[in-house]
């Protein structure tokens, strides 16, 4: 499971002829990219002399694969897009130029569809889509493949070990998608390797499908080594699930474009409720704990809001290129105020009991504090010092649940049915240990390993944020 | 503009070790690929002596962009993102490797802001995000640049010679985002290029936005020589508009994904009638006059579509792999069946009137029949011939305006907003005759001229579309 | 306008002072109004001898019921509450004061809920909510009154003599409301009195609860009247279902509040379509056979349709007052106007072939044609003649299936809710023959064959519509 | 201004039969019912010699009202219709039977509109419609009456005398009823009533429409008092706001339709965030400070509610019939259970702080405290205590600013345009100091002194309620 050599930095950049300062020329030579193909776990590489058989999409009913149809492990998907020419500053340039493996139907598959037993579990928090993904995996398996075994695993991790698996079918899932949450319910923490290893064994499921987080995903790593160890003939595919948009490598996770789409309804309140007011500013939390992908999208497609402030940036209330000096000359102008905050933005700011500075999470992190209860709280202090004979308003809106609760939009639909089907052939093919996920727009294999790991900020030193903060024209905080 | 030279097929591709067909190995070594920088024209190509001056977002109040924040003439975007390591048989690995220079401000630009007189002009159908697009081109030539003489040329290419341009503001244009349609009115036809140009050089514009489809991009591109043949200082750039997501090179057009979304309530509608009768057919005609886009990806959303016609995938009523056995197999396993069919599919399957055969429309192409009324006859008589006894119900809904003229959706309206404030910085840096767009998932600047060519059509010899199949299990009429 | 003195009818009215001209005096005396109690079919009627037993509500775990829980049959509500104390012109102070009696439940009960088989069907075109009726009457049968045989007959009136009817319960009808259409599926037509009824009794059903329109009504008066002459233990009742809104009583029907929220979306799609256009007409046909109620509500609800044409006010097209010259004002005005059409207007002035003379429905009656394709089409014919050199656009759209395939909004979902417990209460109380529905605000009981004959219809004689068109502005073609 | 008298209990009751309680017969004698027209105060009351003219509808070019276009003193509409014909128990036999003026159009005027200088403010907490009704107040006595003065007051009561008001006209304001919130702005308090009354005065305003909730209201009973005082020719109308629903004798308050269907969506989310957990808790606050309508028609609406909690109806957690029993109950069986409950609800419960027992809101009251933040707090201790080791969500949502930042539905919309209508016509009548809406189903007249006054509770003591509640299943915490 060896991600491949990467002697890289090899980009035969072009000479720049120097007048791109001034203003519009190009380089004139061709130029070369070398890329490295990443390696992908597969079952073989442990159980050497496991049977293959032909696909059987091979005698469907209805349609005839061609030669083009099934892919092979030399169709790969470049990971890196975005190139500097000259080599000089931006940082892409100079990172691997990797590519994944391209996520679809192989001809020949490593499982007989009559004995599998595959497995489905849901981990973490609501996310929009994990009801499709776990429909599709049923119809995926049972139409495409002629799987008949295939279970819900209840609640969680805790699943593999207590409790009873649901039998599922097409029939029974038929409308799951178009409901929110997880009809095989979810919960956090319950993660004992051994009792769920033994539980996959005792259970005897050889295909196991992970949709959870990032937390989830680690633990995916730990059970496929565990598999391995102990040479079972079962593979693990892992559904990245992450509101939040934080799992690196692929292009953005299911649910996140849902979840911006409802981010609207809540900004379009604080808009409404801030414009009716005298300065009237409305405040908006979003989900974003780590990263402010939400709130920077919602921001961006909304076009209502006057500042974004993501963990990502720093930012302070007080003085000059603070919060309030700016929020000061907006209400002059235009008498409201709309302000986004992801809610992992400001931890640090918002002092803490001592009891607060104890309180750990699952994780064993520190709890978050409400950033909007907080700036709130804050605004309206500054307000009355500032201003005591002014009317000042602020409506905080809090929207978590309705934003997560909501079945997936018709984009997200369909994201989760190709990401089911991809892992479905992956796994049928022999694959483990992976992760199915968009990378610039078409469907790779990723180890599981390397997105338990990757970590997708907004960079705010990179060109895009800074770029996207020109749109909405707001302070940077003294960031350049 | 010349596109440079691309001695191609320069992927220097893996030995494939043979594995691969047995299921799960990877080629070994590193691979390299070539790729040719696209050209972009520029007003110094024609016009060698313009002054530049700094880019005014160097003053701004609010932020303070690093060298990184301007891109340079070196920033490019890959096209070919799929590859083929064994160059065996998919057709990405022999298509030219190109790369387009990536949209974004430049830190020196050829417009003094007080000088620019801007004109932005909406063509052909509505699309969601048309209004957007105006908004943002508006705020962001004003907030970003300083521009202050933005006008809105009425109803299409004839409001150059015709009518009055409207002044446009910020306060204008606050809520336009909000609302579907066009405010600046569109139509189609009008072009009269000599009156155009003479138009532009009346009205002293020296930025032309033209927001449209395929035909209106090849108008710009007329438009644009003119302009270069008359050696006018004015710079000329296309935001292509096509709900029907037929233009090649961008990852998709504007208001696509908004049409997609909203194409769900039809087929819903479609699905519930269909259910809620004794052998109920549901049938939907989608936009998609060459191309099935939205057909394939509102049944890929949904999954309650049975079956999805498009232009690019002939089918057949009668006969063994028919529609009609097909549907005959679907509603005796479920009592109802749902059909999809875009616009422009079956169009040679439907008689033609003598009268009909003659027609004509604006472009000169023999107009388009209706698929659905044709089909939704032919299913009642196939079904009063095969099953005189049963009922039958048959419900057809054309949702056409319902999906086009709302506001474009959260992602949607962030897509607008890039475009827009690419299309400016582009312009302002000097470009002409182009278009932007996003390229697995970054924006770039193209030449118009090769937009204006490029037909983005359902490649049903290609591995996605099979596999989208296979995710419909719907037939193939006999492809293969 | 004279508001003479007069002791008329039931009503003794107040001297007026005659200031009423000066604008604001009012009588001075109390008056009196006379009123008629409704009689209600009752099983006792024809079965003398029935054992009543003690409602077992009183026994529920939760809730206590009071002596004030339980309604008797002295609760009546008042029809008429439009009065005019002059009782000189308008209509309603010389109809009938009619009273019905309140739906709710009663304390003593003619069925042994141990001995209860309840039938459900629904019959006739879908409508917003059929789904919540059915899931409450299974959901109130067994958690209120503890029935465990709750059944829904299949596909209509056929369903009662063929096929299986399917066996209900909670759980089965859980999500239900949240559906469009109706799971038991429906159909028009397959009316045989006798096998209906043999139905009926060979299956056991003692309560058949009836969802349909005025035709299923007349149906279900039929079916009563059959269940009474032969004496039979079965009590009879109707939920009057019509989008339309035309059956007379009741304040509304349930699914017609649905149905005026969804034709905002078609009026606001040809609204737009129409201002993007040079001269542009959008033109909206909603449901409606003999009744303009949705396209009256709906336009009054959007404000920006120009025009409503409905069956109750004939129009014309050419000529002063005409519609054409009504539209050209408009046009001049504003550049767009936006008409709704109601499905059955302007049947006598389209054009039939022969063929389409001859033609009727299932009913009997001549067939619809679609007055919205005539429209469009006149439309074009007469600016192609009065204004030949000026571009024009017509957008119809026929929203009608995405309109009432949807599931019923809240206020709709309660009023099913409410309006299948009202039936329950009646029929455990041992009516039969009755329908149940709102009357001024409060659920009544209603002989089933009062309202299989109460039409209603929009009256344009009456004051309500004369001042609800001057809200519109719009012409009323002569009418005065 | 005096409410007629009121010699009730005017009711003729039948004698029941006393086979009421065996369940079918009726009383058979006609009944008589006494009603008393309430009195509506009018400029002419103080300034006798006011000159009226014709109303300028009869000019309209496009409709051509008859003699019964108009309404006239003596058209009244009855308030009670609920009887109970034994006169025995149920309480509206023993109310006075009130009737009221119908809304709408009067032949002759008190006002030349080219005199009218109509002022139009908004006060108080947002709700859905409020810009309907300023926009319809606008268009309504722009295009019917031709008036041409009319001005928004900004920010509630202050706007009288402090600030410039707004011009308004039927172009601006053209699309407000497409938007939430109030365009003109609002605020709390600012009511100084002889600023008020000398700033009408001052800008020679002689038509005052206030749109505003009860408290609102109480000040323009007091404005009015002033004006007759000043025997100034002032009309003053009023316009009830309460999204809560709280206001009585009115059918129901604009806006409140709306907020309901919006609360299906946390309620979907608490729904959904509950089923997918273990032991899951759907909390949702919905607005209703001192009534519960909005929890009551929410929860009949959704149907996945199981409990829902109001001001009217105390409850209590610990022990026998209280709240943590029933849902231990819910729990085991359903695995999740949902909550609603009204702000006002449990107030008197909730810990309070001494800073918090002193605290006021602006009108004096004590501030309620958070009923939800408790509840979910008291729920997790209790579970700690009784259930250690079992896993338990709570997942709250206070959706308040999301609800009621919306614009109205179509249901609202009409009726506000129907209310503003309304009252433009009440006004030109030289009626004053009343307010309008819907009673029983149609519009009528009603002094604002009586409005402020009415409050409009759950009765929980009422048939309605028991009824209500037994559709809910849900504990009546020892109600009876």
């Amino acid at each position: 499971m060896e991600v491949a050599s990467t002697e890289t930095a090899n980009l035969n950049t072009a000479v720049d002829d120097g007048r791109a300062e001034e203003g519009g020329r190009r380089p004139q030579h061709l130029d070369r990219l070398s890329f490295s193909p990443v390696q992908l776990p597969h079952l073989a590489d442990y159980l050497p002399n496991l049977q293959t058989i032909t696909n059987p999409l091979e005698n469907s009913q209805f349609y005839h694969p061609s030669d083009e149809f099934y892919l092979s492990s030399s169709d790969v998907i470049l990971r890196q897009t975005v190139l500097d020419l000259s080599g000089n500053f931006h940082s892409p340039s100079t990172s691997p130029h990797l590519s994944y493996p391209r996520a679809g139907p192989r001809k020949l598959i490593f499982f007989d569809p009559s004995h599998v037993r595959a497995a489905i579990v849901t981990c973490g928090g609501l996310c929009p889509g994990m009801n499709t993904v776990i429909r599709e995996l049923v119809v995926g398996l049972w139409e495409l493949y002629g799987v008949r075994e295939i279970y819900g695993v209840k609640a969680g991790y805790r699943g593999f070990y207590s409790g009873e698996p649901v039998r599922l079918n097409p029939k029974l899932v038929h409308n799951w998608h178009k409901m929110g949450g997880t009809v095989l319910e979810t919960s956090r923490g319950g993660f004992d390797l051994d009792k769920i290893v033994n539980g996959i064994q005792d259970r005897g499921f050889n295909q196991v499908y992970i949709i959870g987080g990032d937390g989830t995903m680690r633990g995916a790593v730990t059970i496929f080594n565990e598999i391995c160890h102990r040479k079972l003939n079962v593979a693990v595919a892992g559904i990245p699930k992450t509101v939040d948009n934080d799992i690196g490598i692929i292009d953005k996770s299911f649910g996140f474009q849902t979840a911006v789409e409802m981010a609207q309804q809540p900004i379009n309140a604080a808009h409404v409720e801030a414009e009716s007011a005298v300065n009237g500013i409305g405040l908006v939390k979003l989900m974003g704990r780590s990263t402010g992908h939400i709130a920077l999208h919602a921001t961006l497609s909304s076009r209502d809001v006057d500042c974004c402030l993501i963990p990502e940036n720093e930012f302070y209330l007080e003085g000059k290129g603070g919060l309030f000096e700016f929020l000061d000359a907006r209400l002059k102008e235009n008498g409201h105020a709309v302000l986004v905050v992801a809610e992992g933005a400001g931890q640090d700011m918002i002092p803490r009991t001592d009891a607060q500075k104890e309180e750990r999470d699952e994780s064993g992190n520190p709890v978050f504090l409400d950033v909007g209860g907080w700036l709130k709280s804050e605004l309206k202090k500054w307000w009355a010092r500032d201003h005591p004979d002014e009317l000042f308003t602020v409506k905080y809106i809090d929207p978590t649940y309705m934003i997560r609760a909501v079945p997936a939009n018709a984009t997200d639909n369909l994201y989760c049915t190709l990401l089911a089907h991809s892992a479905i052939h992956g796994v049928m093919a022999g694959y483990t240990g992976f992760v199915c996920g968009p990378i610039n727009g078409n469907y790779a294999y990723i180890p599981v390993k390397e997105v338990a790991l990757a970590k997708n900020e907004v960079n705010t030193r990179d060109h895009k944020w800074a770029w996207v903060r020109s749109v909405t024209n707001q302070p940077d905080f003294g960031r350049s």
